[in-house]
């Protein structure tokens, strides 16, 4: 913290300070994620499930708020979809790659990372689905909030049905893939209930300082706000699934690996983006509707097809992983240009 | 019969009217159903699946043919497209809910589920592709009914080809998944003949009537066409199916539920939608051409694709089968503005 | 080539000549597999693959060369997506039909296929995302060439991170299942090596031919240059793949059958389309991009699902090889008006 604060308060030029903001909120997305893993091993796999989909994605939700009480809803729309992208494509695409040059062609298939799968598809078709409406069916297009709205609750109601369901440690049980075997719980539960609320009141407060960093970076870099939402912010709020992904596909846990990477945009369509749907109507933030542009939406359709394909496959091998990082390539360049 | 009658004759208000019309084509087209099957076990089962292809879709297809009469082209359209989203993912999606909530994950993975799925996407694919022509490939806008025609004429090619197949038990036999096992035939060969011919003409008589109560209904309530066509009729034609789908998932028959269900929207592409194209144009009736409106071939590709790579990942759950209700339910909510 | 001579300098007719030049090109082409094949066969199966991959479309390379020398770049547009189709619905239909009648159902799955199909499916993605921004994303449509030329070079470069494990016989192995089992090599290296270049030589003369007999039959015969390109070219450039495909399925080796057609339009979009990009910006001809037609992009987005649903599935039969067939069938119409 005492260099980003130096950052900061530094006369550092933008693009530094927007680094700095950018490392401290992945330092602090990986506390979060580490407290709650911490504090789930005190309530049983099931339970960590339910806190990890719960409050996992917490810095990724206080950048998104704050950028949109800033106005930049089109770089949180672009967030969003890259989140799902840089999932599903550069982080797989890493995985795949590190490890199929270490351990060639590796498993993928369990059950689990197909059931896993299939909702995430779903989850991502009933999210795009008022983009696609507003865009071709005239009706719909002048009830874009209210679509967005109702396909918010019916999402954030699918995630609250399938919540009993993760607390019995089951067949149903959408989220404990991110817990890796043989990890032994080494914190006391005092100290992960109190590293968690601290990561958390610090990730409010650095996620504002990130936003704020944000503008005087796109301008000093003249990227466009899609760029800047779909790339930058994307990776830097993954930075952490990239790094605990790649180090399993090393170790030749390639399902846990799979399973942690397809995890997080099924989070991402079923809490994230309906929450921001509703919290910024509450608050009365700029509104954040499900409407996102053509493009992301038929990027995000691509890499859910992609993905589910090689699911179904079974094996990955690294040529697979060097094609998934060239059609990431080819989605990002497509967004450089304003 | 003497219940519909009488909401016939009575003045009951208009939406009274349209319900007993709905429910007498629901128990109408159970009949037709059943006396196809019980016809169907004299002469063996691939005889079965000739019959039911050909004459099971006929309450359907006398609804279709009444209301192309009377103009209705848009509203036969959405139920042509809303039949088969109904049976792939709100009848599929009911499915996994009850039989996974009573059996927990089921198996639905045969080698027949999967042939009926390709067959069933190609189907769906050259239904759709007059569509895609029309909107995005200028030349082929000026000629919508003949490239219509020519993808009808096709379908049906295909379909007729179909039948020597079904007609020799095999595994190129794509209808008689509709056969439940341990189901004795019970009616003799007169009663089958002499039933199927009286549901059929009332079925004649009774869509007619549905039709001519549908109007009004939709005025009473103030929806819009494309809503009346894709959910009201779609589900009020599906009634049948949605039973017996569910019957057999909590019978933890996943399998037979399955082939059930995937076997409609074949049925619709690879028959109905042809034939009513060729007779609407032969009998003069309202020019049916096989271009829909783009946000019903958005949903009905999103349906295909979702329900294939289900029948791929060859298990389910009922929270699969609750995120499959939710994708119908911001489908029909999109289509709710007029 | 006394023949081709012939019709070339007799009077006939353009349809005629047309004809003629077609056989020629693929007579040449067959020339050229064959000669890769057996010189490959020298140096180990995956120096053939390599080989194979950078020599393999040698004579489609020159067509769409000379056609763009003299201007006809939607032909060529049209002919690269065709290619794609022709290969995907018409010839695997072909070969699912006449396999499946003479041997009933056959089993396609093998773990190269599904390799190969996610690399393909994954290759044809970064190949029409540059259509997709040109369309949606109107930044992105003002740098069109830009655009192409990136993903290009990303998809080269893919091709040849692929050559090194190509060389080495493993599971990554892209190309050697052109290779057929049980076919002992019978030229001597001179022979092959004296072959390949004679016949590389005639591919660019016929090709040159070819292109300049196309225009007078496309008037003569009055169809669309979408038509000549996505339907005359793909056909008589992939007339070999069609042969060997269907003979090979006849012979019951349907997992072979079926790498040979699934890893033509991998090599299309791997290879020749991004060649074109670059060779007609280096040789200034007419500027082709990667930004296809909508229809065409629509078209060939269906083909690819639809391969790999069938790779998935595992199984074939000879309905479903007549609905490809039929699918073909549908787009082939829709592009019959110009």
């Amino acid at each position: 913290m005492g260099v980003t604060a130096l950052c900061h308060y530094s006369g550092a030029p933008a693009l530094l300070a927007f680094l700095c903001a950018a490392i401290a909120v992945a330092l602090l997305a990986s506390l979060v994620g580490r407290s709650v893993e911490q504090l789930g091993d005190r309530f049983g796999p099931g339970a960590t499930g339910v806190l990890q989909s719960a409050l996992g994605n917490l810095p990724e939700l206080f950048i998104c708020l704050f950028a949109l009480r800033a106005g930049l809803v089109d770089v949180v729309k672009a967030a969003i979809i890259g989140s799902i992208l840089a999932n599903l494509l550069l982080v797989m695409g890493l995985c795949f790659l590190t490890g199929g040059l270490k351990h060639g062609t590796q498993k993928l298939d369990s059950n689990r990372a197909r059931a896993i799968t299939v909702l995430m598809v779903l989850s991502v078709a009933a999210l795009v689905l008022p983009s696609l409406a507003s865009y071709v069916h005239t009706p719909a297009s002048d009830h874009e909030e209210t679509l967005s709205l109702v396909a918010s609750v019916i999402l954030l109601l699918l995630f609250m049905l399938s919540l009993p369901a993760s607390l019995k440690k089951g067949s149903t049980d959408l989220s404990d893939a991110n817990h890796m075997p043989g990890e032994p719980p080494r914190w006391s539960l005092a100290t992960a209930v109190i590293l968690l609320a601290m990561a958390a009141g610090a990730a409010a407060f650095v996620s504002d300082w990130f936003v704020h960093a944000l503008e005087p970076a796109m301008a000093a870099v003249g990227i466009s706000e899609a760029f800047a939402g779909l790339v930058v912010i994307a990776i830097a709020g993954n930075a952490i699934e990239n790094v605990v992904g790649i180090q399993l596909a090393l170790r030749n846990q390639s399902k846990y690996a799979y399973a942690v990477v397809i995890n997080s945009p099924l989070q991402i369509a079923l809490v994230l983006a309906p929450l921001l749907v509703i919290l910024s109507q509450t608050l009365g933030y700029a509104a954040f509707t499900l409407v996102f542009s053509p493009m992301l939406v038929v990027s995000v359709a691509i890499a859910v097809i992609m993905s589910a394909f090689i699911t179904f496959d079974g094996e990955s091998n690294w040529i697979e992983g060097a094609a998934l990082i060239a059609v990431y390539g080819v989605i990002a360049s497509s967004f450089w240009w304003g």
